[in-house]
C-alpha cells in the first residue's frame, strides 16, 4: 500500500510548512551576537507588564481544563466593542478562527475568493479543506482590486477573505473602498475582514474597520499576536453577528484557547498604556524607514501595520538580500507565500534594531 | 436570508458544547466552602513543581511565535519512545490530533468505525468533517466489541478510533484483543489508538500499549491533560509512521502548541517523581472507591484508568444522583454524551476528595 492513496487530493497538494531561522540558529551558524529578528511581525517590545503575574495566578488551576467560551476575557472585548459576548468567539489565534471558518461554513463544492497577496493562513486552511481558491491579483499599486472580486464571486462562492489592514503588503481598502466592497458582496457570501494589524491602523483617517460598518454577513478577525506582544500564547478572536457565532463554537476546540492565555490576554487588553507605546514606535521606525529608503533609492509601499514591504527588481534579488541580511543577523522574510516572491517583509523593531537593519544594509550595497 | 441555508447538513446537526460547572460557580450558587471536582479527569494532585519556572521563562519571548514542531519536547518523546522525530507531533491536545486526523485524512464520501461508549471529542471531530460514523455497541461488561468493529469496516471506511483505556468506562483491551484487532484491521485504514490514561495503565499485565505492537497504520495519541496534570496548557501528541505525520504536520495549525505549553510539558515529561506520586495516589483511591461500592451495593466497573464509572439503573438516577451531589460539593461527570446515559463518571482525587464523596454519598442515601 502506498499511503499517498490514503490522501485526499487537496492534502496532497499542500506544501509542508517551512519555519524560519530563530534567533538562537541565526547566532549559532553564523557566529553572530547580534540578532535583530525583523520577520514575522512581531511587537519587538515585548508584552505587557501585568502579563506575568496573571499567568503565575493562572498556574495554580493549570491541571483543570480551560474555561470553553473565555468567559472573562469575551466580556471584556464584547464591552469595549460595544456587541454582546453572544457576538464574540476566543480561539487559539487568528489562524485557528481562519480553520473553524473554513470547517463551519464550506460545503465541499464551494469557492472562496480571496487576494493573491494577502495572508498565506487563508490559502492553506481552504486548501485542507480542499475548496477552490479564486485569487484575484492586486492592482500594480499592490492594493485590493475591488471590481475583480466583486466580479470573482459566482452562484458557489461561500466566502471572501482579506486582510484590512493588509499582510504582506501593509496597505488597506480606504473607507470609500471598503463600503463598496461590502455593499456589492451578496448576503448569502460570508466576508471575513481580518483586521490582525487593527490596533495600528486606528489612528489612519480613512481606514474604516468593519465594525464600523457592520453587515450581518462580516466576521471580523483581531489577534493578541500583533500590538498585544502575546504570539507565543496563540490568541485572537472573532466578532459576528451571533448566528454565526453559536456556529462557529460548535467547531472550534472545546477548550481553545489555553487558560494561561485567556489570563494573559485579560490584562493585555486593559493595559493600553502599553498598546499606545508599542503603536508609536511602529509609527516612528516607518517613518524612519521610509526616510531611509528614500536616500537609497528602495522601492517600498507605504503601510499602515507594523511591517513596510520593501520591492525589489525580481525573485533572485529578493532572495540575495534576504539571505545577505541573515548573515549580518537581520532576520527578514521573505514573502513568496504570500503571493510576492520580488518582496521583502520588514517587521518594524525597535530603533537599535532599526540601526541594525539599515547599517547593515549599507554593508551589503557599499560592497 | 435566513442563517441556516449557508450551513452544511453535519453543521447544523451538531449540538452546542455544555460546558459542566466550574468550582467557582458551584460555590455561589450552592453557598458551599468546600467543592471536590471530580468530573473531569484532571489530576487532582496538581502538575510538577517544576512547571512553573519553565514557564516564566518561556514568557521572556512571549511576543515571538512558537516553534511550529515543538523540537525540545519532540527530541524527548522520541527519545523515550525509541521512535525518530519525524515520527512525532506535537499539538493543542489530543482533541487537536483528533481534530487533525479528520481534517487530513478523510476523504468526504468515507466513514470511520468506532464504539458507542468511548470519548465524545472523535464523535464531535468526525461530526465536523462530515463523516459517516458507525458506533458499535460495546458489550454487556462494557468493553469493546473486536469482532462487531472488525465486521463494521467497509470498502468507505477510512479509520477506527478507540481509547485504550477507555474513556468514560476505565476499561481496556486486553493484550490478546488488541492485537486481534490491529491485525484484522486491513492496512489501507488507520487505527486511532488514542492512549490519554496510558501512564495510569501502564503496569497492568494484559494491558498492550499500540507502541509496543506496532502497525505503520496506526497513530498513537498521548497527552499532558492527564497523569502530567497540564490541561490547561492544551499540549497532546501523537506518534506513528513518519509518512502519516509528514501528512498530519501540513494540516495542524502552524504554531500550536503555545510556546510556555511547550516549556512546560518539556520539564513534566522529566518529572517521573511526580509522575509516580500521581499514578499511586490514584490506584489507591480507586482501590477504595470500589470497598466503598461494594459496601453499599454500587454497580460500577474495574478501571485502569484515573475514574471509576459508577452504573445506575437509569438515565433519571443517573441525572438525580449527579444533582445531589453537586448540592453537597461534588461536580461528578453525566457521560449520557460519551453514549451511556445511566452512569456517572468519578475521577479519582486526593484523599480528601474522595472522604467528601463517601461523605456526600452516605448523606443522600440515609434520606
Amino acid at each position: 500500500m502506498n499511503i499517498a492513496d490514503l490522501l485526499p487530493e487537496n492534502i496532497k497538494r499542500l506544501k509542508p510548512y517551512v519555519a524560519g531561522k530563530t534567533i538562537a540558529e541565526v547566532k549559532k551558524e553564523y557566529g553572530l551576537e547580534r540578532i535583530s529578528k525583523l520577520a514575522s511581525n512581531e511587537n519587538r517590545l515585548g508584552c505587557s507588564s501585568k502579563v506575568k503575574d496573571a499567568v503565575l495566578t493562572s498556574l495554580k488551576e493549570i491541571q483543570d481544563y480551560p474555561d470553553p467560551v473565555s468567559g472573562k476575557l469575551r466580556a471584556a472585548i464584547a464591552d469595549r466593542n460595544a456587541v454582546k459576548e453572544s457576538e464574540v468567539i476566543l480561539a487559539a489565534g487568528s489562524e485557528s478562527i481562519i480553520s473553524i471558518l473554513c470547517r463551519t461554513f464550506f460545503k465541499h463544492d464551494e469557492n472562496a475568493v480571496t487576494a493573491n497577496a494577502t495572508f498565506v493562513g487563508f490559502f492553506v486552511q481552504a486548501g485542507v479543506r480542499g475548496v477552490e481558491l479564486k485569487k484575484v491579483p492586486v492592482t500594480e499599486s499592490y492594493r485590493f482590486h475591488v471590481d475583480g472580486i466583486l466580479d470573482a464571486i459566482d452562484d458557489k462562492t461561500k466566502m471572501v477573505y482579506l486582510a484590512n489592514p493588509n499582510n504582506p503588503t501593509g496597505t488597506y481598502l480606504k473607507a470609500d473602498e471598503y463600503r463598496k466592497l461590502v455593499d456589492g458582496i451578496p448576503e448569502n457570501v460570508l466576508l471575513i475582514a481580518d483586521e490582525a494589524y487593527f490596533e495600528y491602523a486606528n489612528e489612519v483617517d480613512d481606514y474604516l474597520s468593519a465594525m464600523d460598518y457592520r453587515k450581518p454577513n462580516v466576521i471580523i478577525l483581531r489577534t493578541f499576536s500583533k500590538a498585544f506582544g502575546l504570539a507565543g500564547f496563540r490568541i485572537g478572536y472573532g466578532i459576528a453577528d451571533e448566528t454565526l457565532i453559536t456556529e462557529m463554537l460548535k467547531t472550534k476546540l472545546t477548550f481553545e484557547p489555553t487558560a494561561p492565555a485567556q489570563a494573559a490576554a485579560l490584562v493585555a487588553y486593559d493595559d493600553l498604556e502599553f498598546l499606545k507605546k508599542s503603536t508609536e514606535v511602529v509609527k516612528k521606525g516607518r517613518d524612519r524607514l521610509y526616510s531611509f529608503f528614500d536616500d537609497h533609492n528602495v522601492q517600498y509601499e507605504k503601510s499602515i501595520s507594523n511591517s513596510v514591504m520593501m520591492i525589489l527588481d525580481s525573485e533572485s534579488e529578493a532572495v540575495d538580500f534576504t539571505q545577505k541580511m541573515l548573515e549580518q543577523g537581520v532576520i527578514l522574510r521573505r514573502i513568496n507565500a504570500f503571493g510576492l516572491p520580488n518582496c521583502v517583509r520588514i517587521t518594524i523593531g525597535t530603533p537599535s534594531e532599526m540601526d541594525h537593519f539599515e547599517e547593515s544594509f549599507k554593508q551589503i550595497f557599499k560592497q
